[in-house]
């Protein structure tokens, strides 16, 4: 069954609204390998494109997805490298505009301290991403894309917010399907009344959302707080979420859709290079199966597995993997550790 | 029939949310008359307490209803003229906070041209009303009271904003009525996505809007811009709205409710001092007889004719009238100019 | 003898450098006499051109002195009203231009409880004076004048602060006499290390300083605290002022020549209506007397004249009086209270 | 012949105020190369501490003097690296002070195209060392030291600026020496004259002031434009300049000394791996040489040297030489091209 039917006749099959940024990872690589450390110690690091909607774009593209990103970056180099990333991929960056007032693109100095800990330093002070803003929000374009992906850190800060928000208006009024990555990030934000106050105005909108039970209850702060999933799910439900996908970390994820089912999948064991990154990689694997109408829990076991990939890697965004390489993936798992070893 | 049930057992009959300011008027009454010219030669003033929700709590107090203010003032001494002002009148201030970062009351000081030309000229820079922010809302204060009525004016910007949107969805979940009074002011207000953004998600949750077309056009632009009045009332009916009454100036208005019945009014003959101020008197008047279980068109003749009252005078706060001095002004009217008068 | 010696070729006398703003008084005139109460129990107000610099220029011109002002005030009706006052009185207002931001004329409400206590209450966020900046400095013009008074308060925000500090440059390298009113106001300042910083890098470069043993105290924090008035006057002696005024309230004013003389004069006695206004009335006197030659003394007798004519008045501005009436003040107060009444 | 006069008792030799960044140069090492190339396309690069009288505070401490560090960095790992970084190398950390509003430390991406061509993408927004402020600046410190260098770009935003000035008042009163280093970056300031202003207001107090001919011409437009170096040396030495070193490059600099003579000198001949980072060490080699008594031609050719040392070099920090390798170097170069080099 098809939970969200998507408008076939149209150009683009996602765009993407939020933050791309840049990560800079300590270096990990033939030449030059930063073991687990302080981020004072570190001292080369490697350049890779960042920020999550970001890197969905490139995971789904990777999936031979067309997508398109619509964001605000640094009128610099670094603008010019986000953008030129994107073209070679094949992302449309007709929708990228620049930033006019000295905005520059955030930055992410990421510190492995262990497989587990793990934390990140970040530049966002006047970030390009956030000088996004209703103007640069194009109807025609929206109306081309079968679905328009909102990450929450768009909702952070003005006009960045009122630009996601009227994308989702616009969509609305298009037949655009909405799909809603939470995505919570601290920084930017000012107190939990706001972030309640927007995450849940998109939530009532959207077609799929997807997030942890950590960012289902700051949504739900004002509405009625200490749900359980199946009340989270029930009340999204209720307005107009076909899909809803809470996550529990290494516990597994569960998909809950609209005609009362539920689906469970846990991650496919790996040995991590760091506690993050995972969770594009699932976006991007969930999503693509999605799009090819697979059955729900077989969204989720591509998702895990492309989420397990992603955590051995020491980036985000370009060891994004290929269709192909995750259905291989997934077959090694199986062989190693069983048929059912992500499903539960 | 009744159209908006309200929690009888409540300790409050209404809690206005927004802007409270000072009305600095060319002098009229005994002593000095500043006659109709240019601002820059008005010598002497006339202070008054005003901004429309102050003045609608003031104009249903003298009703005799049960009002709270829920708003932020300047910590100097206009401040604790309003608070002065208000507990005088018996309206509660528990609720109004004192601005912390220097922020000062609006000040308005109008220019009164002639019968029917008249500006203002707005001091809102840092604004305190505009300062009030999410951690001033209080839930048992929403719960006590049967309804909140809330300016658009205080979302013009956060953090007021997300006050006013935390305010609501408080009410939302404690069962109490949600009146939203459009109120457009242009300062403040950055780009039209913006207006169309958040009135039409207060509007969405509201049971009673008032508006003029204008502003219903506003709220409207992002979600189906050009409807007429008929198009716009069945929208919000859609939603939460049971009675929706937009508002056409000389020409009149009319209440649309959600059982498809429509009531028009005109304004009572009177010869004007100012163009503004009618409409707090409008909204006084017919919130009065809507709380009193009134036919919508006996609440709509009343709000109309306080509306005339208030715009003989040269203030928007101190001659609202009250119960009696309004039927009174609705007899002499009907005795000189016929029984129906204002009815359409 | 003459301390400064001015360029008598020049075509301005003076200009004036800093804030003009509106006084709102309580009304005190035959129609309406709002005695001495609280602010927030006043109703009517009387609108005045007030500002300490505006003031000067004003009291100079009644003199007869040919002035220009240098300002930025607010692109709306108050910001007329200020230019067509100084228009018809006769000071040039070429190099007045208008705030671009949305800044506002500063307002002051004057709080009149006795003859001794009074308070103001300032509007000065965003205000349009402190939006002068470099840009509106204009070389020619000040090299058109005598002499160019650079008001304290100028100095307090950026970009006002640079455009003042920009004008006395200009002024040291065309000759243009600089004249220093300290006139500190709390509003806007930081912290005391910026006062001390900006107050002495104009008084290191001025002719003549004038200001309260306070002012002095607060210019001096971070060169040498602690300094009686003898001290002070060495001091600035040391850099370049010819005359430095150190006042001390009611108990009179002393000017410090830089020949080692000193000169010494208190108030006429007269009832006051307030605690303010009598500084500007002293400087525009003072001022006077020393572009007409006059001997120190007879400088700071007429300016004491003006201070205490214009304490008893309910304005700053408009009351200032020609040269004929401050003479006849004098020869009135000395015929009854004896020749020596001010002179210590 | 001495021309400035160091307090020997005092602890410190130098206080250098201003800014520490970090810089991120692409990397060039032993592991990995990036060669020339746009910026866009480097994907791996080494960190180090940067911004000049950061790097000017380990060159003088590789020279064994006891310098002091005051400014502001972020409180994040990056402020932690910068600490400990000078904690090891011995230079004192009492007074930096953490950002307590998020800002962070600047941060210097380098391209670099050619031997000849370099540019830099800097991240300056809400800057931790713009954010030190007039109460970290603490007078038993300054009073403890011979000297204190003031970086220009620490004037260049409030409150970074009036903390700078106020270390040199308070330095002129304890007879601490100030040494400015014009080290003009265009990000930060507003316009021209904000440049000249603070820029001619440090230079008018300083004993020893550096600059190329542009800075010079910066630093003098409000006063006189135009001047050649024997006029721009005459007016500074008019004020308290012993010493003024103007730069122009390749061609070499001059000192000026206020008894009339000048010595000049020019690079030594090395193959750059970018075009920028010589000014540090020159200034490092010449204050060496300066606090040793050395004639001043010695301490040009010491600078120089050291100059030349630091652009083969990838970095503006680390590679800061000892004493001894900046004697080999000479030594080798006037074997090489002959002992008249560098002299002009």
């Amino acid at each position: 069954m098809r939970y969200v039917e998507f408008d076939e006749s149209r150009e683009f099959d996602l765009l993407l609204l939020g933050r791309v940024a840049i990560d800079f990872n300590p270096a990990y690589n033939d030449q030059v390998k930063e073991e687990f450390k302080p981020l004072k110690d570190v001292h080369t690091f490697e350049k890779f494109v960042g920020g999550s909607p970001a890197n969905v774009s490139v995971g789904v593209t990777r999936h031979g997805m067309k997508a398109g990103f619509i964001g605000k970056v640094s009128a610099d180099q670094f603008g010019d490298y986000v953008i030129e990333y994107f073209d070679n991929l094949g992302i449309d960056t007709s929708n990228i505009s620049r930033a006019q007032n000295g905005e520059k693109l955030g930055l992410t100095f990421t510190e492995m301290l262990s497989e587990k800990e793990s934390s990140i330093l970040m530049y966002r002070n006047q970030a390009a991403d956030l000088a996004l803003s209703p103007e640069d929000i194009n109807e025609d374009y929206i109306k081309s894309a079968k679905a328009i992906l909102i990450s929450g850190t768009a909702l952070a800060e003005s006009p960045s917010r009122e630009a996601a928000i009227k994308a989702v208006m616009l969509a609305k009024r298009n037949n655009t399907k909405v799909i809603f990555d939470i995505d919570y990030r601290a920084y930017n934000w000012k107190n939990d009344d706001e972030i309640s106050i927007y995450y849940s105005m998109i939530a009532k909108e959207s077609d799929v959302i997807m997030g942890s039970r950590e960012e289902f209850d700051l949504t739900e702060k004002l509405i009625q707080p200490g749900m359980n999933d199946e009340e989270s799910a029930a009340l999204w439900h209720s307005h107009n979420a076909k899909i809803v996908v809470i996550k529990h970390g290494m516990k597994g994820s569960t998909a809950y859709t609209d005609d009362g089912q539920q689906f469970s999948i846990k991650p496919f064991p790996v040995n991590a290079r760091k506690g993050f990154g995972g969770g594009d990689g699932y976006g991007s694997g969930f999503l693509y199966g999605l799009y090819q109408g697979w059955d729900i829990i077989d969204c989720l076991e591509f998702g895990s597995a492309e989420a397990s990939m992603m955590v051995r890697s020491n980036n985000c965004s370009d060891d994004l993997p290929v269709t192909e390489e995750v259905h291989e993936f997934i077959k090694m798992e199986k062989e190693q550790y069983g048929e059912m070893i992500a499903r539960i």
